[in-house]
């Protein structure tokens, strides 16, 4: 075989390599599957102890022709951190937070942009477009400012503002839409031959989840090159999910590592919960001792948040579903409030959390509390973005303001 | 001697180490000194290849008794990112930014405070007070909630809104002073001892010039245990370039890199520039052939935003202009415009820099244009803080809203 193929993920139909039309005859999705033989000649645990700490010290594991072509904004390699005082609090074997929001963009997204927009310099194509809740569309602006590429995002409305206005000072054609994720898309779908534009959207192209992919081999090797027990996960689209498990079975083929996948957990907000519902075995919001649930409103009479788990409609449904279930794993819709307490929570341990990573936290005290996970598991929690994009102005209006000591003396005994 | 003892600046008088009053009876400034004989038994380029990307590989350089006492979020080891297209514009024999708005807090005060509340911790201190534009508030913030340590910020009235919501955020008691960052600290001074607050202000206590320090051994590293022939540096109380400064005074007695310590550039903006004054050789604001320099306003009628540079009166100038001096560098005041301009330009390229980290981008295209940056120079920027920390939200409104493609194409033919 070539160095790498595409491989469709439903009926295993092999194809040459190509940067666009991910979708196989059958309606299945095509994912880059590489001569894992010739990879091995290079790509060891030896040699990677001496690469530089990014993402791209995985290159064999990346469809690239050539190093030159690589787009690089300082992406991966973010830290893995520990939280000791937690572990004790809710008797969990380990638990750590991968700040995604460190990368270049302040999102996760950067990593599967490096991937995309350099495989679309090495194509040679001139412009791409986007729908995304945000994220994506400032993580496809910055890389194809980096690479000369005119971008073009298409983004719903209520998106955080401060995502938005990122875009456009990255030289893309900024546009919103009176719409969700999907009506975003439809509107790229309309325009691309018209265009001239590479569709970069979920699963559209190969790059995005290959470059997801290294958060998974990222996390092994930070793990001394075992796997946790138990990844939680914001879920939206599904390529994070889909990118991590593919990586876990390339380290498996490759030898790297033995033994049990980690279980994966999906997270997404109440109202827009199309893998938890696709699962068919709904979990409650709310640990059942907190609260009444026959009280808690229907999910989908509630408006989720716009953040990058609302996606109605993900792009390969059956694929997700088949790794949560192969995986041990499970899927768990979480509510505002809980968000709001999470968020809390890790800002009082020195932690900015966008409201997905505290998705992820405010999840892991439900499967905490209903024994889902148990004191022998090891978890990890990705924070994908950064607090700041979701920031809105005035939020602490009450904060006093002084001139001297005593006025500070007077507004502490109020 | 002791693993390390204060050592002042100045008047060389040498002390036993502690974490607060750097002050010296001299009037100059203690800073800490390492038993490097003992420190190179186990700090050698060969062991450092094999530790953890993170500015904690440096421990032998940092004053801390224990490991165990490390408050880490995920700090240091940003990305140094190369700019091939602008170094052949420019004729610039390489340039690189060093990507510190990547550190955990979004700045590279997550460098210093990481040290200083570990030493804070170590030292049994329960309540810390920093005055600060904002960022350094922010890092004491989280790394004091990391730590359990209760965190009392002051800043400005009227510093950038999210930087302060963050402050509450990390459970720090917040306050806004009507008045500059001196203001600030003399509220504090005012209350340390009735509020047992260690004051953990600039060269107030040594964790933070230590912490700083890291990026000096980072750059080092990074470009292959050589250094950069300048480096341009958004200065404002100075503590970084103090570090930086010191750290490669360090690495030279080491005997890791030999030869000429780079040329440090201190960047500030027009209106607040005390370093550009002390140094008493003034640089044109613009280039000459730009403007007519007659015609620009007087430098200190102008009122310079709120940024990190923004300090008037730096706590040690004399420590300052004298690495300056000594370096062969210079000062550079740069104006609003010049910031904004320069903002675009690294916004085209794919990276989202702060006031400060434009400002450096500003003062190098003037350096070039007067000749002081030469063709055999290499360069390095330092964009220290997060772009959307200063975010301001509506900046813009002007985004179209479509529904279609058609009315895309409707707003595109404008
Ligand atoms: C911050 C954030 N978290 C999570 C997600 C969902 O990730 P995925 O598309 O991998 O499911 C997104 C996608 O927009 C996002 O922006
Ligand atoms: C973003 C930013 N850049 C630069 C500075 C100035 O740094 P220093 O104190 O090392 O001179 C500060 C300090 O507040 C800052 O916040």
């Amino acid at each position: 075989m070539k160095q790498w193929e595409l491989q469709c993920s439903r009926c295993s139909a092999r194809l040459p390599f190509r940067y666009q039309d991910m979708k196989c005859a059958c309606g299945g999705t095509l994912l880059v599957d590489y001569d894992l033989e010739h990879v091995a000649k290079t790509f060891t645990k030896a040699s990677l102890q001496l690469r530089y700490p990014s993402m791209w010290r995985y290159q064999e594991l990346l469809p690239l022709q050539d190093k030159a072509s690589i787009i690089s904004l300082g992406e991966g390699w973010t830290p893995l951190l520990r939280m000791p005082t937690w572990e004790s609090k809710l008797s969990l074997k380990r638990l750590w937070i991968k700040r995604e929001e460190q990368n270049p963009t302040g999102s996760f997204k950067s990593r599967g942009f490096s991937v995309a927009v350099s495989l679309l310099k090495e194509a040679g194509a001139t412009k791409a477009a986007v729908p995304s809740n945000g994220n994506a569309a400032g993580a496809l602006a910055a890389y194809a400012g980096r690479a000369g590429i005119q971008a073009f995002v298409f983004i719903p409305m209520d998106c955080p503002s401060l995502i938005v206005d990122e875009c456009p000072l990255y030289g893309a054609t900024t546009v919103l839409v009176d719409g969700f994720i999907h009506d975003a898309a439809a509107i790229i779908e309309s325009g691309r031959k018209e265009q001239g534009w590479v569709n970069v959207g979920t699963l559209k192209e190969p790059g995005r989840v290959e470059g997801k992919k290294t958060m998974g081999l990222e996390l092994a090797e930070q793990l001394g090159w075992t796997f946790p027990d138990v990844i939680i996960y914001p879920t939206g689209g599904g390529s994070g999910i889909i990118g991590m498990w593919k990586s876990f079975l390339e380290l498996k083929k490759l030898g790297f590592i033995e033994g049990d996948m980690p279980r994966f957990v999906c997270v997404q907000e109440s109202g827009c919960q199309p893998i938890v519902d696709g699962l068919g075995q709904p979990m409650a919001v709310t640990p059942t001792h907190d609260s009444d649930a026959s009280l808690a409103p229907e999910p989908h009479k509630i408006i989720p948040n716009p953040t990058g788990m609302r996606v109605p409609n993900p792009p390969d449904l059956e694929l997700l579903l088949s790794i949560v279930k192969q995986s041990g794993g499970t899927a768990i819709a979480v509510s505002k409030e809980q968000i709001a307490q999470a968020t809390q929570s890790l800002g009082a341990e020195g932690i900015s959390s966008s409201p997905e990573g505290a998705a992820t936290w405010a999840a892991m005290l439900v499967l905490c509390d209903t024994g889902w996970l148990r004191s022998t598991d090891s978890v990890v929690l990705f924070n994908t973005s950064h607090a700041m994009k979701y920031a809105k102005l005035g939020a602490s209006a009450a904060i006093p303001i002084i001139k001297t000591y005593e006025e500070f003396m007077v507004y502490r005994n109020i």
